[in-house]
């Protein structure tokens, strides 16, 4: 028994291949976020090596990106505005000659601005060798700054992200003779997703000792081919399922913890899009069936997204 | 018998992954559309979830779309113009300062749009701290807002679509030994669809019942590695498919739909293309044969598009 | 036998799954061309659902490209001269009242063209309603236009193209104690080719027939993790291999036509690319096999490209 | 034995689908560097089939890729500049007739520059027919340069570019009842990686011989759903490893070189990257096993990266 115990914890069959690695554990946590981010925190990274900045542009919050794009705007015309007052003011026309330092200031500050975006109004205009340099090199400069920037506003503005919505808990409910592990899905948006697949595994703490193993579980289907209403993906808890036998005490003392993983393509982006999400033991309804969605109005299949957590009591199958 | 029939219900080899998961219907309905929208309606979804701009933006009808373009272009316009209004149109300079307020509106509209789209004739120019601040803001914004316009537009012009043109009508048609069910599909574009996948499954109302199964239907082969002329898609009926023995009768009395999705590589937009269609009773052709439509023109393999439908009488296989 | 070969005829693993659905032949002919192009003409599309304007500005020669690029521009500002001389040439500031039709014309023209390109000199600008509503229009418009032009000069610009080189002819050489089909290829550029996969089928016409079969042949090895040298491909001649106990008569006689298909991973251009080529009798060589290419020059490999083609006798097994 | 040693030669399973295809070798030498580049060089390839300017833009190092640009705005401003002086300076108004050729020259190259960029200030505008046709020429294919500029740098920019951080060295430590081949790799960066996939295999000098063999080396496991934390790739060495029973000096002797390719999908970037490395025999530590590098702070998974490489001793079984 035991040897068959060890042999199957080093199977491929069982193992889910997370990359987690979490062997050793506190006790209670949980490894993935209920929003499908990770837990993971990585210290003594060389700064050139972690930072990318394309990727924090694109998923920082937006008012942080335009937060950044204002402020960027502002230090370069201040920047260049220095430069057009060290050359010399008399160095742009149609200046108020009238005013401070200030006003002058704020002109050469202003016509930076009118450079940059190759605006060019010209009411002023640089005059002379040093200040026609500045700025031809403002202006080109100009365009390729908010060539990125404007890229990477699009970039943002056209990234695919997850539309799908997951039931908030996971329900073991009969499943013909057995029960079965279940949760729903559906997509939220109007876009298709198309050739969905799902990968549910489960992390327990192994008993009497604080190391975890990682087991995928067998589902009724893994993959549909597209997504237009709600899907109840199942887990068939056999003789086979890690989960045989368990009861809610169980999973509570092993710390369980299922981790869902959804691949779909989204057709309005033609992109490949990825969604996560986990149910803890506390997440999880025993005894209950979730309630069917699909109505028909009009010869229109219509899908209540508010009842997606409904559910209804079922006896289980012992 | 029975037994067979209900373990065959869950065996995922029949099942068609479809994410369809309709199981009780009104009786005789249409889950995909011929054009390859589906027939599903969502409701209660909190309007922020539901809403994706990115998505509306590039599905949305032209003149819609261009419609937006233009109404902001307007709206945004008439803002700045009344912000510069506001202002006082003194710090505005070469205005004609003749004419009413409509007039200097309309100047102000004028300067503004010179300024959003960085024209700048500069014919009209900001003066002073507040006009000039206003000035340089409306032409950033106006890069950020045109750079997304643009590449929405951009983004609906290269956003690949399926290109394939369906046969209006399938057939079932004598198959060596057997009959078979047979579709035609052609590409009436130039680009070449590549790794084309065709999946094929069926929506059987079961006897005396609302339930409904789907079945996915084996096909003589399910991918080509190039679709450079016409591929006829056959569902052979053997005893092991689930038409075996059906009757046109059947086929109304259970309201049968066959599903077909289309997977491919476009190698034009180096991006993976989608169709879907589908077939109801009426729209199939017993003892039809399509007819062959290619043709041999000095050497060069020729397809007459236009026969894609034809067919000839074809006494079926008992 | 013979109803072996028959359904040997319809068994999946035998036909090639090339979509070609070509079945009659005027005898012989070229399906897929030396360049990878097919010898397929479609006809009698509808204009509306052949035309895509896209693949077909993407695909076109760089000369006609420019062309349009010019032509349009030209034709616009020649179209929005003409209403800026309808509106009445008094309603622009700063045009030289001298001079005749043309030569205000052309000042019509020039002023169009520093609005569409929001170059806006402002030595001529609008005056009044609706010259300046004219203008705002083109200059939103020109953003829009351009925006267009630029991303398809970027698209065909950034469009990833096979950089592979086959050999301009396959041998039958000795492999092992058979003999096999091969031929090479190689990435001659520097950008690296990933997952690269080959699939080799043949089509022949039937003995006493004009019916044309196509099988797939199997390979040595039909996918590499990475390609940064030379590739010979080869198909053994085995028992099982279509083409056993063929001699080079039999190609002829059969209009044999070797179809080769490639794909791969571009890492510079992070997108899936596709090769094609096809080899005819004649541009087999039995008996040869290819010169070995690589050598070492101070620890690297060099690849000497121009060798590709070249062979020396080598007795084959019979 | 032989002739399962020649058969073993040439099965698909053992052979490792390189693309390498090297067979001769001047003894030591490294195929994969470890930055993942190749040790390979092409000769006599046609300049025009080699060079590939995209893919030449978009890997050179940044200074290099800023200076052409500055040189090309530079180079194309002179041209024009010298056109302009050619058809005559007295045809750009606004031009300061005092100063000689020089000063002339300069004004019509900043003319040209605020002209390419679509600043056009106007305090220098173009006069008369031949001077306007270069000008609207000029700010057209300025358009049309800085559209290719531009998309160049934000394609540098937003490249997805491999994040992961192999260990400088590899270990052959103790595996369950026998030993394995082991490194570990890690995601140094924050965005998700997914579906990561390993190959490993290993390029042995055949005894006695120049000739090399490769093999492609079984996997504890060789994907994983997503790589959050750190993950150590085992090849067990077993009775069927082509590893079994080797010594240090077997690899030494054997001029082993394990050959590392990693495919994932990076979800920040959507879009799949690859990475590749390589262990010579003097980067493998024998008996030393990897330290554990996960930790829990107040329920935080914590990984050390400074640790990638730290080992203790761990006797071999044998």
């Amino acid at each position: 028994m035991s040897s068959k115990k060890n042999s199957k914890k080093y199977s491929k069959k069982e193992y889910s291949d997370l990359g987690l690695g979490v062997k050793e554990t506190s006790g209670v946590y949980r490894t993935l976020n209920k929003d499908g981010t990770f837990n993971v925190r990585k210290t003594n990274i060389p700064f050139l090596e972690r930072i990318n900045f394309f990727h924090s542009l694109v998923s920082m919050p937006w008012p942080r990106f335009l937060g950044i794009i204002l402020l960027g705007y502002f230090v370069i015309n201040t920047l260049f505005a220095s430069i057009y007052m060290a050359i010399g003011i008399e160095n742009l026309t149609g200046m108020k000659q009238v005013g401070g330092t200030f006003e002058q200031f704020m002109e050469a500050f202003f016509f930076s601005a009118q450079t940059i975006t190759t605006l060019g109004y010209g009411r002023v205009a640089p005059l002379g060798l040093l200040a026609n340099i500045v700025a031809a090199t403002e202006s080109m400069l100009g365009l390729l700054a908010f060539a990125l920037a404007t890229g990477m506003l699009y970039g943002r503005f056209s990234k695919p992200k997850a539309t799908v919505k997951f039931s908030e808990h996971a329900v073991i409910a009969p499943y013909h003779e057995m029960n079965g592990f279940m949760f729903r899905v559906v997509n939220v948006q109007e876009n298709q997703l198309l050739e969905v697949e799902v990968t549910v595994s489960i992390s327990l703490r192994r008993d009497n000792s604080q190391l975890r193993d990682f087991f995928s579980l067998d589902l009724e289907r893994s993959k549909v081919v597209f997504l237009p209403s709600v899907w109840t993906v199942v887990h068939p808890i056999s003789e086979t399922s890690p989960l045989h036998a368990f009861t809610p005490e169980d999973l509570e003392e092993r710390d369980a913890e299922f981790i869902i993983t959804m691949k779909a393509f989204d057709e309005s982006f033609s992109q490949t899009v990825y969604s996560r999400t986990s149910y803890k033991p506390a997440e999880i309804q025993w005894g209950q069936k979730f309630v069917y969605l699909v109505a028909y109005e009009n010869d229109k299949i219509a899908i209540d997204i508010e009842r997606l957590d409904e559910t209804y009591e079922a006896p289980l199958n012992s």
